[in-house]
């Protein structure tokens, strides 16, 4: 029977149920699986936490070297987090031509080309499907389930924290803030809330997983930004009257060779299966030439579901035997000559003040007929002072078409511009 | 650049797929999947189908043996259907060494041990990933996206005909027979509809789901099953005031060694992923100890997604190599204690006419209590003529006990069960 010594660097809430699951379950992996796999070795500081999952003195590392060098360990799994011991550590790993499995996002994201070279240049294996979608096998599924298709879109929710925070604004109509205060009391959001508010966490995974649906690599800095701090409760209460939900996506378009990907929050109409998605949980939609439409859906973090993803990838590893998934498959015809565009297509929802008089509408009408903008829904209500709010949702347009009219709306004196979101 | 020739047994809606798939992605897949595969051999007496795709003269078969025997030829994709012709030609190809593709889950779900036997003599590969849902890759999920996973329960909407009738009558109010007329009228179901409307079309695909899910074989013989064919627009309509969608549900648990394996309809809460599943879309929901809640949604049949689904395993084949789909990992050690059982628990929904008198609510409420069931939910309503309708959904009980609280009633002259339904 194949045999796999493991190395967990970093026993946080991830590292600890790597260890929980692996200690646990290794006769049910080796009755169902056909691979024995154990912890030969952790490199954890934290006395406490070694005591508190009971690991035993001697498979405790002093230090980096000890745990890479063991002679028993194959395979080394990264859960330290952040990018600088991580990236050195993963690379001391791979130096040494052993497998390593990580869910680390923002290491990928950033160091992917290096760490894919070394681990070429080493024979070594290097696996992240815990880095997108937590337990749902999302990297799978675009490297072995879907390989017969061009993927056109990519869309996902793809971060628990700012779900649960949007969910929360739409089912009880509560602020921003007290949504967040919310998540964090509940353990949903950090103390430092800005990676997953403001969109950087999606934007890493989204560089990820639309640089496999695409098979091309799409670089973080091409990935367009905007996160959910400015959201209010009234415009996720009008979108959803008019029968919209306001999430953060992520989104990845491929067009010949045109890839436009970006996150931002953006407006779903309230029967696409997105819409659904509430919470905490994630999911990822797709559009392939062959399979059509697809969703997977399930928990985006979280200690076991993260490491279910981590041990899928350590047997995947073991009974597969290859070392596939640092590298793109098409190294013999690179595409060069991708385009990126930041002038994405579809309709934009508007609020707006105006002035309560006449020929309001037909002035506002004009301007944005002027950039080829027209008008889908509307919907009109007093707001006293010989004021009305307006909310519009447009037809389908462009980018730079809605910021040159919003900004000519802003040089009136009729209209206000109060929220610009996007619509999916 | 690994070579893969192919020959094509069949060129219907899913074989002709394939052929459509392979000959125009050739370039697509050689540069993508580093695999260069080449249709080498079909097999199809229909001389205007061989005409319609385009299929050179020389690379039609005159019978299976030079299909199989063709020495270019290493993956054998099986579009036959049916079981009689298809067992044999698949037998052959495994006898002579060559991997097997298969979509036919009639084939796997009654064949599956003859065919895993012959399979691991001859060191041929066996994969099926289209048998079940249709591109969505939820065979590859189960084998390698959650094995650290004991799954406690599989669900799904596993048949695109049923769901399509059900979706039409909880949306339109219309009769099972006018949205059976509907589904064929726009080729949702064949002219003999029975082995969808009879759920023996998810019974096979349960029993290949549920085996994998739980690493046990779960034979065809144990799938209780019951079909759509009696349900009325009357109960999907009370049911959905109710808050309820009535599916089709293939049902798989697992608690210890006891297994149950269901396919029948099911009223569904309104707010459960699977209630959203509407149409011809296919869905699988499951929960796993480890990743939690998950489920995976797409079109669960037609030409495009099930080919998509074929040439997957296709690919993975030859990319990974192995041949492990034939076979379950756990041979050390097969789970020969598994009980399998009928009595199944959950809530029920009964629907019945009761005479219009004082005290019959608190005799029907004796007479279920008798059997240990209590009401969760009851809505009553006058029928006329000195008699009321009641609609009731149960607290969770057993279906021996539901079965002999209905059979009580029945005896009564003051109540008559029209309906009873599962609830999940």
């Amino acid at each position: 029977m194949k045999k796999v010594g493991v190395a967990i660097l970093g026993l946080g809430v991830v590292g600890g149920g790597v260890y929980e699951i692996l200690t646990k379950k290794r006769e049910f992996l080796i009755a169902t699986q056909g691979v024995d796999i154990s912890v030969e070795s952790v490199l954890e500081v934290r006395e406490d936490r070694i005591r508190e999952l009971g690991v035993p003195a001697g498979k405790v590392a002093a230090n980096i070297a000890e745990a890479v060098c063991n002679p028993d360990v194959s395979a080394i799994v990264e859960c330290i987090g952040g990018v600088d011991a991580a990236r050195e550590y993963v690379l001391d790993a791979l130096h040494a031509g052993k497998t390593v499995i990580t869910g680390n996002k923002e290491l990928i994201a950033k160091y992917w080309s290096e760490l894919e070279r070394t681990a070429k240049t080493h024979n070594a294996g290097l696996y992240f499907e815990a880095s997108c979608v937590g337990g749902v096998p999302i990297i799978r599924t675009l490297n072995d389930g879907v390989q017969a298709n061009e993927i056109s879109c990519i869309m996902g929710i793809i971060n628990g924290t700012t779900n649960f925070i949007l969910s929360e604004m739409t089912e009880k109509g509560v602020s921003y803030e007290d949504a967040l205060a919310h998540a964090k009391s509940l353990g949903f959001a950090e103390s430092d809330p800005s990676a997953d508010v403001e969109g950087y966490d999606a934007a890493y995974k989204l560089s990820i997983l639309s640089s496999l649906a695409f098979h091309t690599k799409v670089p973080l800095a091409k990935v367009f930004r905007e996160g959910i701090a400015t959201v209010t409760a009234e415009d996720i209460l009008d979108g959803k009257a008019l029968g919209y939900r306001l999430k953060l996506l992520a989104i990845g378009k491929r067009e010949g060779n045109t890839v436009e990907v970006r996150v931002h929050p953006a407006f779903v109409k309230e029967n696409h299966p997105l819409a659904a998605v509430d919470g905490s949980f994630n999911a990822v939609y797709l559009r392939g030439d062959a399979v059509g439409e697809m969703m997977l859906y399930g928990r985006g973090a979280g200690s076991l579901p993260t490491a279910s993803a981590i041990v899928s990838d350590i047997v995947f590893a073991a009974t597969h035997g290859e070392h596939r998934y640092a590298t793109f498959k098409n190294t013999a015809s690179p595409d060069r000559d991708i385009k990126f565009t930041a002038d994405f297509s579809g309709a934009y929802y508007l609020r707006l003040t105006v002035s309560d008089e006449q020929g309001v509408l037909a002035k506002l009408a004009a301007i944005l007929g002027k950039y080829g903008i027209s008008i889908a829904e509307l919907r009109q209500t007093s707001a006293g002072g010989g004021a009305s709010k307006l909310f519009l949702v447009t037809h389908g347009t462009h980018e730079t078409a809605i910021r040159s009219a919003v900004s000519k709306l802003h040089a009136t004196d009729f209209a206000k511009v109060e929220s610009v979101l996007r619509v999916c």
